[in-house]
């Protein structure tokens, strides 16, 4: 931490918040840590998030960087999304707030 | 991360990302790693917040044990608001957060 203690917070720390602390974002970066995924696939990984929603936070995750979307050109299409470089950076982070979750959250 | 594919994500990394993800609070943890502040000192760290949002979200982050206030008896009375050991854990998540978006945030 830096020692000056009324200093303004720095504005990627609050840009990286405001991207990552939208409902769903975390969990959604954090099941295509382990490789591309179609959207079928996530929406079971993540229980009760909605398709309307998945697809609305996918295409924001992929206008700021984090996620591509690659179309196989097969019948039917196959559309698959994964983590860019940026978005598989974020896997340190991700990992601390899991680690953080296993000591303290009480529920199950 | 787990090399079953198709396991549903854990509860508790939902959790965790559902409290932390709401906007401000994780600047707001931030604000405090170094030390318990008044609510005017975090007022100066994080611009743009209004002092009612601030107030809600340290009365959330106190519900769930990561903020507590001191009240100090003098004249006129102090408050302070500083970091559970819940919260000062939080302290790996938030440096990697702080990481990423330094290497990847193009906003100034």
């Amino acid at each position: 931490m830096n020692a000056d203690d009324s200093a303004p917070l720095c504005s990627k720390f609050q840009w990286a918040f405001t991207l990552l602390g939208r409902p769903w974002t975390g969990m959604i970066v954090r099941a295509l840590l382990n490789g591309p995924k179609r959207s079928k696939e996530i929406l079971q990984m993540i229980p009760n998030i909605s398709s309307r929603v998945l697809h609305q936070r996918l295409g924001e995750l992929e206008g700021a960087g984090i996620v591509e979307r690659t179309i196989y050109e097969e019948k039917p299409v196959r559309i698959e999304y994964g983590l860019t470089e940026m978005g598989r950076t974020l896997e340190p982070a991700m990992d601390e707030v899991q680690k953080w979750a296993d000591r303290w959250c009480t529920e199950n």
